[in-house]
């Protein structure tokens, strides 16, 4: 990858001046059409060796740019709430909104690249990571980001001569401490670890672009050029006018239904038995544990995350009710899950959950949620076949993340039959105040009771995974289905709370 | 995955029967489509658990369609031409054409699954090897191929059943044997492996679709139906007579070109010296090592792959003539890369470069090779700037197979001045016997010359990687080119002749 960069371009200071003129004017143009096209955003990570004028160039890029649309942040210590979180949790939250530009500096590459170089993880545990960056950049790429990456890049020999340059500069010799040193010590290290990783992360859509970095005027047209070029290119490609596609004439769905009729669903006994009184007793008892569990020590080193998903009609508001009277208002955050607001739709799908998730100590229940891409968008068309179809693995990846960072995660659907439903929803037009719950929306939906019922099915078996399983609750007895909700989650919890050592929480909690 | 398919599925008799007759004709009429329209491959993978229906509903298919067509291929142990070459090269060869259907029961996903499943290797190789079949997927996708992924599964306690079932059976008793219950004792284990993997090798563009193996009847429709629906949808959605794209209007490259015309072809000193009589000396001195090291009995264990491309005129054939000269004609297979054949046409693109690799004691010499997607389709736009872009990754991947196989990948551009190809080209218009090589073709190439010298750095920036690295090779002197492609070749083999245990040898050759 670093073939061309070792050589000693040079660009003349003449030169520069013209082609600079030109150069941020366009630049300036093109970024005023993508803030009022408003279709996508540009996200620009900043990688690459000490020195080799990372900063620089992004200060000009500000520059050249109206800095108000332009977001860079730089990604060193997380902070306390970023620990709290998957490690991805601090990317999301500064993902840029369509028609801005965001620019990251070392964002999700350094981590792994870093530890490898130290040799704290093996090359397996670097190729796994390698897999998890490929597949969330070309999630982002899917939802419609315009991914530029650039390695900045210096040759050994540069690297020294540009550290000992900034050494010798009273302006800049607080920019070269024993740590940069240190790194330079590591040099061969380095890209013997990065230059395998950069051919292994560029693709067709987001391929690494290595600037040379010695040449301050180089450097900035290399950047500068190339960034108007792909901006320019997406811009004029897409028709900003293009009418909104018709909805697409029904088509046999790419995944098959079973012959039988008999799925995860209709399998189920939705008439449970459950009495009154014995569900007052169960509901005592599982509200007690749960509410002790939540007060445990260890809860402070780890978070839930509960999905209720259902049925209209199933009773997910009550369930989720009788779980969060057991709990501290303090420590559960709810999450109804409607329509996007404007924020939301200029951002990556999942973007909308990523800024809900717990943190340690807490529980955030998600009234429907980021499922609703398989599920209602599958249905009623509001995304392509493709889009739902790549969003079993992109939640798969989603949810496993949280896993791994010590969160529980439990997966509730809530399922009625159509007679009840029926029986439920006429019961509610009756009822003064329950007259709110129901609209024709609801009628509507359950004209489409089959479709639903398929795609709940291919859900269940994209999506429960051994550490994020879904969990299918018979709900024609609200008793039934409310003490199994609280059962599972209790149970849940308590296991995770056994797989924390009880050292680790003085560490953990404030 | 397997939530839907432990259920007890059941398809009747007389339902089969009615739906099975509707079915064998649509397929039928897909199939025959696909042959006519010949614009795409069908790719069915079969996998999935011991007794579960893979083999009859694959006969199945067999009589529902025209078996002419269809090509069914096992892997079960490599045969010693297969296990000379990268593991992929029997799945390469087997590919089906456009047109046709092929059937691969147990390809790439066997052979880790089972090592995983065995403990013979670790969570990261196994996480290397799902990433290495993400990409291999998705290339066969990019390139076209209808890719459909079956797994057939059934329950631990079904598969005890069947296995029994078989057993007793005095027309199926054979299919059972102690190698089938000792699988059927690793069931768990297996499951343990094969469900995620399912999961992370499922993406949108070919999802695994896993049937239920119980039911005969059940899982035939299952299949049947599901494959009609993705072949349908594929027939119908692109128009077979739509006019071929006319050539897009020049645009600019997604990557940069330096601006200050310094790059890795310009750096180079074109005119090194070497008299004809330094020449002579060194040329019988690498001629002879190099016959030595091809007569090395370590040899038989290894491959070599050279590449040759360059400027036209910079003089290829020349170099290769004198690398043969020093080679047992036997050992080497000369592969002069002109337009593909229509067989070749017929397949993705690689297709005709995995075919020619060389078995263990050979050397496949390749007079322009894959690198024609990057240089020539790039610059005169036979395929899209999406395909040459993801090339890169697809080349670097195919050379690592190579390499980790144990091949020795080098790679030659041989490099002329603009002024020096002049000369050459006028000269050959002169001179009867070299009239055939030049033609009005080269004058319209050298016409693009900074657009080929732009796609040349891209690629050395590109595809040189640390085990199949590119060498430039400064050719005005001819002398000093051939010398130096000679002993670059002979210095690779030589290292990779050194890194071969001898004990290694009585086991590899014959």
């Amino acid at each position: 990858m670093f073939e061309s960069a070792k050589l000693k371009h040079h660009v003349d200071k003449a030169v520069y001046r013209r082609e600079e003129a030109k150069l941020r004017s366009a630049l300036l143009n093109a970024q005023f059409e993508l803030k009022e096209q408003g279709r996508f955003p540009v996200l620009i990570l900043i990688a690459g060796v000490e020195g080799a004028g990372k900063g620089e160039t992004v200060n000009l890029l500000n520059e050249w740019m109206d800095p108000r649309h332009i977001h860079a942040r730089a990604f060193s210590q997380p902070s306390d709430e970023e620990r709290e979180r998957p490690p991805a949790w601090r990317f999301w939250r500064a993902l840029p909104p369509k028609g801005e530009i965001g620019i990251f500096f070392g964002a999700w590459h350094t981590m792994p690249i870093v530890q490898r170089v130290m040799g704290q993880i093996d090359k397996g545990e670097f190729s796994t990571a390698v897999g998890e960056i490929q597949r969330l950049e070309k999630m982002l790429c899917d939802e419609g980001v315009l991914l530029v990456k650039y390695w900045f890049h210096l040759s050994k020999g540069q690297q020294k001569k540009r550290l000992h340059a900034l050494e010798q500069d009273p302006k800049t010799r607080w920019r070269v401490t024993d740590v940069e040193w240190d790194y330079f010590k590591q040099y061969d290290r380095f890209i013997k670890v990065c230059e395998p990783f950069l051919r292994e992360t560029s693709t067709g859509e987001a391929p690494w672009i290595v600037v040379p970095g010695a040449d301050p005027h180089f450097r900035a047209l290399t950047v500068g050029r190339h960034l108007l070029t792909v901006m320019r290119k997406r811009l004029d490609e897409e028709n900003p006018k293009a009418p909104p596609k018709k909805a697409a004439p029904k088509k046999a769905s790419p995944l098959p239904a079973p012959t039988d009729r008999l799925n995860v669903l209709s399998a189920l006994e939705l008439d449970q038995k459950m009495t009154k009184d014995a569900y007052g007793q169960e509901l005592e008892e599982w509200q007690a544990r749960l509410n002790l569990a939540s007060r445990d020590p260890r809860f402070k080193a780890m978070s839930v995350v509960a999905v209720f998903e259902g049925n209209d009609g199933a009773g997910k508001g009550g369930a989720i009710r009788r779980v969060t009277q057991a709990l501290d208002a303090r420590c559960y955050d709810n999450v109804p899950v409607a329509a996007p607001t404007e924020e939301e739709r200029a951002q990556p799908y999942l973007w909308r959950f990523w800024r809900h998730l717990p943190r340690h100590g807490n529980l955030a229940i998600f009234d429907r949620s980021w499922y609703g891409r398989v599920l209602v968008e599958r249905i009623e068309g509001f995304c392509s076949d493709a889009d739902w179809m790549r969003a079993y693995g992109e939640i798969n990846d989603f949810e496993d993340s949280m896993v791994r960072h010590g969160s529980v995660v439990v997966k509730f659907w809530l399922a009625i039959s159509k007679d009840e439903q029926y029986r439920r929803f006429k019961q509610r037009e009756k009822v003064a105040f329950k007259r709110f719950k129901i609209t024709k929306e609801d009628w509507r939906n359950r004209k489409k009771w089959d479709g639903y019922e398929a795609a709940v099915c291919d859900m269940v078996d994209r999506t429960s995974t051994a550490s994020a399983p879904w969990t299918l609750v018979e709900a024609n007895n609200k008793y039934h289905a409310r003490i199994k909700v609280l059962k599972t989650l209790c149970t849940a919890i308590e296991d995770q709370l056994d797989r924390i050592p009880k050292k680790a929480i003085g560490r953990k909690s404030k």
